[in-house]
Parts: C-alpha cells; sequence; structure tokens
C-alpha cells in the first residue's frame, strides 16, 4: 500500500468508502418513509452505485423483486412491513424478517423496541434490520458496516440493539467570535470550528454535514453547538441568530441529532435589556419563556440548553441570592412546553480559593453544591456531572455526585478533547477510562444488582462529552484521536461494551483492507496508551502538574501556588491530599459504603488515586510493593520507554497504511516522544530534589 | 491641597508649569541662534508670560536693556556673547558672564566647553548661562529649573557641566503592529505607544513633542523609535516609512535629540529581495549603503542603527559563518560617511538550553561571544551591553565584558520599563541599583584611579536604556515610576550623582508647592523601595522565580526547567548555581581581579550575590551572621512588612497632593502589596518544604 494517501481533502475518518463495500455490493431494500429512512436509502443508494449493488424501493410496485431474486438485505421501519413491502423482499427474506419482527415486539417484561433501537437478523442469506422508527433503521444500516460478517456469513439469530439512554451528545466549545486567549474553539486542538467563522456562522457547513453523519455512525444524537462560556457574540445565537441555528439543525436532522444551545445564564439582562436575571422574577420567566418559543418556532426539533452558570467567572443564580435549583428550573420551565431539556452543569467551585487555606477542597464543591438540591429539579433538567470531582485528569477517582443524587436526573460529561491528556499531540485512547469510570459501582460490587453508574443512574439521564474535532483534514489532529470521539459514540450508545472490542471496530472501518498485522499493531500502539500517558504525568491520582493556562506539559508546581484549587502538596517528606474524614478535608465521606471506608483507609486505597485520598511519605510502601517514590520513578521511566516502543511499532507501518495518516501521526509521535521525556526527567528530578531519595535502578536523573 | 488634581488630561510630569516659576519671574536674556536656541527662547517667553517676567532678545538693538535696569538671567551660546550681546545683558551681567566664559574655555589640561556642556554663574545678583553650544544652553536652561536657588540666592562661583559621554539613550521597545502576544509595546506597562497605533505612526505626534521635551529636561539626547525585536511591519521603517520616521525626528530635533531605528540583520532580504543578507557579500554590502544614504537623506541628524542579531530567534551573521564583528562593522560601514553610529547588542545566548546541562551557562554567553572580538569592531560600532550577565534582574553582578573589551566602545544597557522589578504596579525606585552598577570598580577599589565603570569604560561609549513609557496619563503607569525616567537621564549624564539626591530633584519637579513633609514623606516611600523589592522577591542574586512569559509575579519554578538558562537549582539541601571556577561553570573567571578571587571565595563573595555564584547548603551562615534559609524567611517578611509601611506612609499624603496622583498610587501599593504577601508566601513556603527548616522566628509558613 505505499504511495497511498487518503485521496482526499478531508479525512473521511470511520466512514471511508470501503466501509459500504460489502453493502454496497448487494440487493438492499428500504422501506419506510421520512427523512431518516431517506437519508438510509440515500446511503444505500451511494453504496449501490460504487459497488455493484443495487437499491430496491419496497414503495414502488414491488419490482425490487426481481423474478426469483429478491434482497439479500432489507432495511425497514418495523411500521412500515407490509405486505407490499413483504412481497418486494422476497420469499426468501421471510425467515429473518418474522424473528426480526418477533424480537422487535414487546413480550414479558419487554417494552416493544423504542424509535431508537433496532433488530438484525440474518436467515436464509438475507439479512434483515428493523428499526424501531428512523432512527432505528439509521443505527441499524451503520452497525451492518461495523459488523459486515452480517451480510455475509452464515445466519445469526436475531439481535436487539436498543441504547442505554436517551441522551447521547456531544458538546462543543466553539466561540463564534474568536477568544483572545481561548481562540475560535476553547480547549480545541484540531484547527478551527466546523460551525464559525471569525465571528459568523460558515456560509459553507459541508464540514458540519459530514461531522453529523460520522456521528450518527457512534449512535450520537445530540450537539450543544457552541462554547459553555457564552461570551457576548455567542449570546445573540439565541435571538438575532436564531436563522443561522436553524440553519445547523437543518444539517443535523438527517442524521437523528438535535440541537443544542449553550446559553448565558444573564442573558435577560445582556439580550432582553431586563435589569435582573433574578430566576424568581416573573420578567425573567417571561422573557425566558419567549425565548424558548422563539427557538422552537426556528428549530421545531431543538434539543434544549446547556449552562454553566455560576463557574469560572460566569452568572448564575447565586448573585440572586437563589440556589442552582432555582436558576435551572426558571430555564426548565420555558422548554417544558416545547420537549426540551435543561444541562445544568454542577462544575461549580471556588476558582478564587487562597492556596494557603488547606480547607477549603474543590474536590467537594460539587457535591456540596449540588447534592443537597436533590429532589428540587424540574424532570427536564439534566444536572450534568464531570466524571471526576476535579477536571477532566488522566485519573481521578468517579464524582462522588452521581450516587448522591437519585432524584435527580444526571448526566455525565466526559472529555473527549483531550485537555489534560496529550491534547491530541500524544496518543492516548481514552476508552479503557471510560469503561472503568461508566463501570464503577458507587454501592460496591454486590450491591442492588448495580452493574456500574452507567446502568443505575444514567438511564433517565446520559452522556456527555466535549468534542475534539476541528477544521484540520483529520478532523481531530492526531488521526488516532479519531477513535476517542467513536468509543465516546459507542460507550454512550452502551456504556458495558469492552473499548478493546471498539478500538477494534474503529481501526477496522478507517483501515479498510488493513491486514491483520497492521490491525495488531494499530491496535497495540492505541489500546494502553492511556495509562502509558498515565504513567508518564501526574503520579497516582494526584493530577494537574501542567503549565498553567494552556495545560500542555509538565510543571509540577505550575498549580501549586495559585488560586485554581489544585494542590499537590509535596515536600521534603511526602506527597498527596489528605481528603480523609480523619485528618483531611473530609471528602471521602462523600461516597457511600463501601467506597467512604476503602477511599478513607490507607491500607485499602487502590495505588492508582493513592495521592488523591491521602498525603504520605515518599518511603510509603503501596499494595504493588514498591514505595511511593520509587513508583515514580518506575512509572515515568516505563512511560517513556512505551512511547519509544509505540513509535517503533508505528514506524513498521510505514508504506502498510494510508501516507497521510502515517506520516501525521509519526510527526506527532515524535512529539510525544519529547514531551514525555520531559514529564519524565523533570517528575523525577522535581521529587529527587525534593525528597533526597536515589532511583533504586540508579537511572539518570537531573 | 484637597481637592486639587494635576488639572490636565496628561500629567506633566517634572515639567509642570510650576517649574518654570522662579525663571518665568525674570527678566530674561537669551542670546544666540539655531533651532535650540529658539527653544529656549520659546520656553523663556511661555514661562515670562505666566509668571510676569519678561523675555529680553539680545539679537535685537539692545532694547533689552531697560534703562538702568538690565537682565536678570542671560542665556546664550559661547559663541553669541559679542559686544551686542553684552550691552543686552546690561552692566550688571558682566561680573558672571567673565566668569562664566573663562570657566567655558580651555586652561592646562582642560578643554574647551564641548557642544552639550554649559556653565552657569550668578554674580551681583544676575545669573548667567554660557552653552556650548545650542545643546548645551538648552540644557543650562533646565538646569536652572532643578535648582532655582541658582537665580535667586547670593553669588555663586561658576560651575562647569558636562555630561559624563556623547551617547545617553532610551531604546523604545514599540511595535508599530501590535504584537499577538507582546502587544503594542514589548514590556511596556504604560499603555499603547506614544508613537504607533495599531500599525501605524501616529497622525497626531504631541505626546512625542511633549515626550521629547520631558527627555530634554533629563539630558537624555538619542532615542530609538522601535523595538529591538524587528517584525516585518516594523522593518518597513528604512524603506518606505522613511517619511514617518523624519516626521518623528521633526519632534524630537528642537529638544537636541537624534532618533535612532532598531533594524532587521535580514533586511537586505526581507526589504531588498536579496537572496543572503551575508556581511561579507558584497550587493548586501550595497544594499546597507544605499539605505543608509536614503536613511540620511530623509533624516539629516539620524542617529544611527541598533541590533539585536542572533539572538532569541532574531537573524544575525551566524547564518552565514560570520562573527558579530563581521556583522556589526557591515553596517557601521554603511553609516559612517553619515557619522551613524550601530549598537549592536551584546545580548547574545542559547536561548534554546536543555534544563539538564549543568555545563552550559547562560551568564558567560555574552563574554563567551564578544570578549574575544575585542579589537575587531570598526570605530562607530558601540558594543551595547546588558549591565548584568542575565537580565535585568533585581540583583546582578556588573557584567564581566564591561572590563573585557578594552579596544571596544561599549554602551551598558540598563532597564527603566520594570519589566523584572514590578511592572510599574510596584514602587520601584531603580536609582540606588543603577548608582552601584555605574560605580562598580570592575579593577577594584584601588586599580587605576578608576571610579568606576562609567567614567572608566563609557567614555568613548555610552548608556543606554529601555524606555518606561506610553500614552498612559501618567506616562509610565505608576506615577512614582516616572521617577526612574528621569533619573536615567540624569545618570547618564553624571554617573557620579548621588541617586537619594536626584530623587529629590525629581520629587522637587513633580510636586511643586509641597512641604518638607510632604516630599519626605515622597522620598521614604521611593528611596529604599528597590531594596524592598529585592527583599520580598529572589533570594541573594539568584534571579526569576516569576512567572514565565509576562514575568509578574511569584513562580519559584517557573523557569527551572524550562530552556531559558535561568536555574536556582534548589534541592532538599541547598540552593543557588555554582558558577565558580573550581567546581562549576566557571564563570568567576571571566572578572579581572580582584573580583575573579571574590567571587570565587564562599567566604568572601558579597551576601546579595551569594546566590548567583555558589550553591550553599540552607545552613550556610551569612556574613550577616544569618543562615540562607533564616535570611529568606527575614528578608521575606521584611519586605512585605516595609511594603506595609510604605503604603500607610502614602496615606498619609491624602489631600496633600493632588488627587489624581494620589489615587493612583494608591491603588496601586494595594496591588503591590497583594502581590508581596504573595511573594513572601510563596517564597517560604517553597523552601520550607524543600528544607523542612522551621522559621526561627515562628511566623506562619503554609
Amino acid at each position: 500500500m505505499s504511495g497511498i494517501s487518503s485521496g482526499v481533502d478531508i479525512h473521511p475518518a470511520w466512514l471511508p468508502s470501503e466501509a459500504f463495500g460489502v453493502l454496497g455490493s448487494k440487493r438492499t431494500l428500504v422501506v419506510g418513509s421520512g427523512v431518516l429512512v431517506e437519508t438510509v436509502r440515500d446511503e444505500v443508494r451511494g453504496a449501490s452505485s460504487s459497488y455493484g449493488g443495487r437499491l430496491l424501493d419496497g414503495d414502488d410496485d414491488g419490482s425490487g423483486h426481481d423474478g426469483d431474486h429478491g434482497a439479500d438485505v432489507v432495511l425497514g421501519t418495523g411500521a412500515a412491513f407490509g405486505d407490499d413491502a413483504r412481497a418486494a423482499a422476497g420469499p426468501e427474506a421471510k425467515a429473518a424478517l418474522d424473528e426480526a419482527m418477533a424480537v422487535a415486539g414487546s413480550a414479558g417484561d419487554r417494552e416493544p423496541l423504542g424509535r431508537e433501537g433496532f433488530v438484525v437478523a440474518r436467515r436464509a442469506g438475507v439479512t434483515v434490520v428493523v428499526g424501531g422508527d428512523g432512527p432505528g433503521l439509521l443505527y441499524g444500516m451503520f452497525h451492518l458496516l461495523r459488523f459486515p460478517e452480517l451480510l455475509t456469513g452464515p445466519g445469526r439469530p436475531a439481535e436487539r440493539h436498543e441504547p442505554a439512554h436517551d441522551l447521547r451528545m456531544l458538546d462543543h466549545w466553539d466561540n463564534v467570535a474568536v477568544h483572545p486567549v481561548m481562540g475560535q474553539v476553547e480547549r480545541g486542538y484540531a484547527g478551527g470550528s466546523i460551525f464559525y467563522d471569525d465571528g459568523e456562522v460558515r456560509a459553507d457547513l459541508s464540514r458540519g454535514e459530514q461531522y453529523a453523519r460520522l456521528l450518527a455512525a457512534t449512535g450520537i444524537n445530540r450537539v450543544a453547538i457552541n462554547n459553555v462560556n457564552v461570551h457576548a457574540r455567542e449570546a445573540r445565537l439565541l435571538t438575532e441568530d436564531l436563522g443561522e441555528v436553524a440553519r445547523i439543525a437543518e444539517v443535523f436532522r438527517p442524521w437523528s441529532i438535535r440541537v443544542h444551545l449553550s446559553v448565558n445564564f444573564a442573558s435577560p439582562i445582556v439580550l432582553g435589556g431586563l435589569e435582573t436575571s433574578d430566576p424568581l422574577d416573573e420578567k425573567v420567566q417571561a422573557w425566558w419563556a419567549d425565548a424558548a418559543a422563539r427557538v422552537y418556532r426556528a428549530v421545531p426539533d431543538f434539543g434544549g440548553f446547556v449552562v454553566k452558570a455560576d463557574s469560572e467567572g460566569q452568572p448564575g443564580p447565586f448573585a440572586y441570592g437563589r440556589d442552582h435549583a432555582d436558576g435551572a428550573n426558571l430555564l426548565a420551565r420555558a422548554l417544558a412546553p416545547h420537549g426540551g431539556v435543561v444541562h445544568w452543569r454542577a462544575f461549580v467551585y471556588n476558582h478564587r480559593q487562597d492556596w494557603r487555606d488547606r480547607s477549603t477542597d474543590r474536590a467537594r464543591a460539587a457535591y456540596d453544591h449540588f447534592a443537597p438540591l436533590d429532589g428540587r429539579f424540574e424532570d427536564n433538567v439534566i444536572v450534568q456531572v464531570k466524571h471526576g470531582p476535579m477536571d477532566f485528569q488522566v485519573r481521578e477517582p468517579v464524582s462522588p455526585v452521581l450516587a448522591a443524587m437519585p432524584r435527580t436526573r444526571l448526566a455525565v460529561e466526559l472529555q473527549v478533547t483531550q485537555e489534560y491528556t496529550g491534547q491530541q499531540k500524544h496518543v492516548c485512547y481514552l476508552g479503557p477510562y471510560w469503561s472503568e469510570i461508566l463501570r464503577f459501582r458507587p454501592w460496591g460490587a454486590g450491591a442492588l444488582g448495580s452493574a456500574g453508574i452507567a446502568v443505575s443512574d444514567l438511564a433517565r439521564g446520559g452522556l456527555a462529552a466535549v468534542s475534539n474535532v476541528g477544521d484540520d483534514r483529520f478532523w481531530t489532529g492526531h488521526p488516532l484521536a479519531q477513535a476517542n470521539l467513536y468509543a465516546f459514540g459507542r460507550l454512550a450508545w452502551e456504556p458495558e461494551l469492552d473499548p478493546s472490542a471498539v478500538l477494534d471496530e474503529w481501526i477496522g472501518l478507517t483501515f479498510p483492507g488493513a491486514d491483520d498485522a497492521v490491525r495488531a499493531s494499530v491496535h497495540e500502539v492505541m489500546d494502553g496508551s492511556w495509562r502509558t500517558y498515565e504513567n508518564y504525568t501526574a503520579p497516582m491520582g494526584v493530577g494537574f502538574m501542567v503549565r498553567p493556562g494552556h495545560h500542555y506539559g509538565p510543571d509540577v508546581d505550575g498549580y501549586e501556588y495559585t488560586a485554581w484549587g489544585t494542590y499537590h502538596f509535596a515536600d521534603r517528606d511526602g506527597v498527596g491530599v489528605d481528603r480523609t474524614r480523619a485528618t483531611g478535608t473530609g471528602f471521602t465521606g462523600q461516597y457511600p459504603a463501601p467506597w467512604r471506608d476503602i477511599y478513607e483507609s490507607l491500607a485499602q486505597c487502590p495505588d492508582e488515586l493513592l495521592l488523591f485520598f491521602h498525603h504520605v511519605p515518599y518511603g510509603h510502601v503501596l499494595h504493588s510493593g514498591t514505595t511511593v517514590i520509587q513508583h515514580i520513578y518506575d512509572t515515568h521511566f516505563a512511560g517513556f520507554e512505551e512511547v519509544e516502543r509505540m513509535a517503533e511499532r508505528w514506524e513498521t507501518l510505514k508504506g502498510r497504511i494510508p501516507d497521510d495518516v502515517f506520516a501525521r501521526v509519526a510527526e506527532r509521535l515524535d512529539e510525544q516522544l519529547g514531551s514525555a521525556r520531559e514529564w519524565r526527567d523533570r517528575l523525577c528530578t522535581y521529587f529527587y530534589r525534593k525528597s533526597g531519595v536515589p532511583d533504586a535502578c540508579g537511572r539518570t536523573i537531573y
């Protein structure tokens, strides 16, 4: 494959033409109607024209049934399978269709298939996908791309697929106007915004269209299109620029994705000219009701609002002596008549903390602010909680808020954009981390049969994540960072998926035609990359140690004496944050049993979170048998060596994958190698200078 | 004085109308001709019209002599005192005039008065100023403002004043186009540029005119009008924008100030379209010769070029395998026919150093690059050397380059803009620091009768400094930072001046009518402020410990693991940089005796420079009798308390000085107090956590 390139200006990510090769070679009948069925029809038509198959149309007079040769593939919404459609499908389709329809129906405790669900079955050489409605059909079609053996192999019993929850959302931190510090996309590492350019919505939204299609193929169904830090220019999306929002919504609609807006809590003042944005003020309530009505006139399937309030300088209800329930309910009541929801972020803390004050613990803040409000929120409020108590660090415990608000709809917020995990200059496949988070059992392994927070808490809420795309030709800067976007969508749909298997799905789609050895090499480079990144960066859950502001590269004390509440407290004797109830900030008490006791106990606390929960001497012996200081040395040397091996492995792919992908990744691996070396040497030197303990292995520390 | 304000939009700095009160009340004869004599005449005319005096004109037919009542003050150039002028001055002026003329003449070893010199004498109630030529007369007139007793007191023998050297220069780091990171003025803390606005030379240069007058009153005679980092927009000042440069030169000409340009060494490529800027290439030489000729056609009294080459990313001769003598001489030969000079900066070092590499020492760089070139430079090259080997830190030893190049004209570069000394948010009167630097005796106290570098080295060279003004209404952001600009001009003229007396001059001019108590309070707030700043920031000459990039506020490890060569090497046992010949980088060997031995010796090295030259244990006992660690604690607590006292003292001035000045300073003292507290607590905490040594006084360390 030497000399090949992706051959287009924009990299196709996980939907290259070849991904449709098997489906496109078949005779495919699509039945049903509506915009999403038309989307499916268009996809099949395009694929067929490239790969020699044929689109059969169940809406015409049965001509799809070509003599004694019926459809190879039948795609339809459940309601569309009347006699005509069955006739068009041909007799060979009957077995699979009957089986699929049965599995789509209700039985015993089982509800009938929801709109987004689908059933796929294969019998007698015919594959049938039945969608609960248009969305399910769309997802079912993409499912066939991931698993082409469903189109070619032996018969398969009907499988029923339904998303774990309804809110599978990506948040864009895109600014309309370029922010003087944060740029066009806040924490964006992949060029400019695909939606905005220098103060305006782009006239050409074709990148947005391609993006919507990519997202639909992973199961994403909601997108918030502007930054949660809503500046003056962005605020106007809610009013005078609604026509532009409607244009963006049009782009997403054929892919079953609803558009949300981040709004400024002070909008009644900023946009409406009122003197207050007090949630209990009737004029404020009326202003929001009008605003919501206007939005729905422009965008009938509008999703709702996202709000960052009383956080890092954003306005909020505190200014009026109100709480976050008052604030969220204000917007929720305005949206409720139209079916919209409010994503209200729980990321509220004191970002002007005095570093001298050891009693304040930023990790406590979300729980302290929100747990007391459980039960106070309207039903269309989703409290959106960052997965950890701090801020998207490479390792944090799961936020205790997720177990503390049983009467509140909660969404877990992840960060696909790699703000603290290498900024798409480093390979860092986050699937395994997210999977750990989603499988975390707040009440312990045996409690309530829970299979993790995903099942226990998200069913009424959902998952949201900050997107990592921009107008970069590879979408994500680092081509391998596409896998994070893909994996987020897949895990949002089915949180129990094996992230390693999801990685293989992505590799299969993204590198069509690659042989097993190539796929294995890509897998090898990526699968352990999150733990590798953890190895050479901040140790054992202590977090940060990054350059202030841009958050790239090591600076052990970068945040140590700042107002941000992110400290490690390293001194000549030890390191870590005492968050115990016994002697520390008491944060461990925010967890239910057994975690409140496991984390409290120096003997039981997992090694990888030790410094998040405890301040320990450098000589403290870990469960692993080594000391804290030796662990720091060992993991940092190991992390760097792992990157060396990644780079060597990648080098073997030269000429075996598209040159442009090879070269971009190789260039970034160079940067990663240099950066990992800086991390290793600065961290080791810092702790050696402080502790005075030499490396047991005698390696060079500066 | 409650309720008064400066009463104008732009603060008059040290030339308020009242400063002319005594002179303006006199009958003043001005004799001579030329643009500078006209400037003097205009000043006297303006002062007289405000304060009831009269301008007498020596060029007319003697009408200046009003009956039996001659002039009170006679101002003229030496050559202008013919019979008519003497008649116009009146008989009472004769004694002073004869004495002044005698002192202006040659006698024994004494040369006749130079163009910039002046003699002032007072006899028989008449004060006479004789200028060597127009510049001297101008400086003599301003001298009368500083010392109004010369106009009113008893007779005074003639005093002869001449500048210590000819090059008394301010460098502006003003960008024409706003730089995306550095802004309109690089390291500017007083608003925008008075010359440029957003990519163009200002149409209205009236601030420039006022500035020129202020500078003339201090003795400054050269101004480089653009940043030494010459970006694309600024490079064009040398070619298509020469007309604009000429406009600026017109503003400075009536004040005896010559304009210089910073140029880009790659100009032949960037502006000339050549393929090289190799100094030995004939086309390059011809390009520069043409460029210089064009400049002098537009600006006949143009001063010359300032060059930062092969430094921090700027282009230079190294690219062609040439050295700095080749580079500087290229430009010098182009300027020589026109009387111009090149200021070639010695600020050359490796700014991509690996922090792991302890053998490279940035402090060595200027000497290592330039000392071997001594004798190679054309006579119109001035090698411009930063006063210390690093970069304008609050405490550095004097650069050894100043003693290493006897066959080279050298200028010492100071920094009036307070990049590392509080950024015009902190009171930090730098006169005492500069005075120490200028009085430093490179060959020791008794050697060669030297009175310091000022006399020994600068006579053929000069002094340059980075200006601290902007379009702020107080010129310098912090009103008290005006004193630094004033003091630089005065010390450039006469390096042996007592900086405390210079401060009093400035206070007298700037706060006219203030009583002794007010003047004493202002003096008290300012005079020790540099040592106060040193107390609460980086200790004992170790430098930096500032936030990277903007350089404001504490960050002990901010530069510790970077490429900039600015380290402190603190570990759990000690701190400081070993620059000895015995065990360190050998930097001490760049000094002649006795300093090479004093700095080398732990026993002899002055406390205030200990950590610049030595890495010592925290328990090392200083000459002061305390340990290094206790010294760090003590000075940081003391420094903060000194700021508290400054603020209290300032508060007593409320209503006794103009409100606007009071308020601006009070606001900045608040900031200084908060910042000093941060410095104290972060430094103390950092060193306590590292050393584990408690404060002997038991004060709170976090």
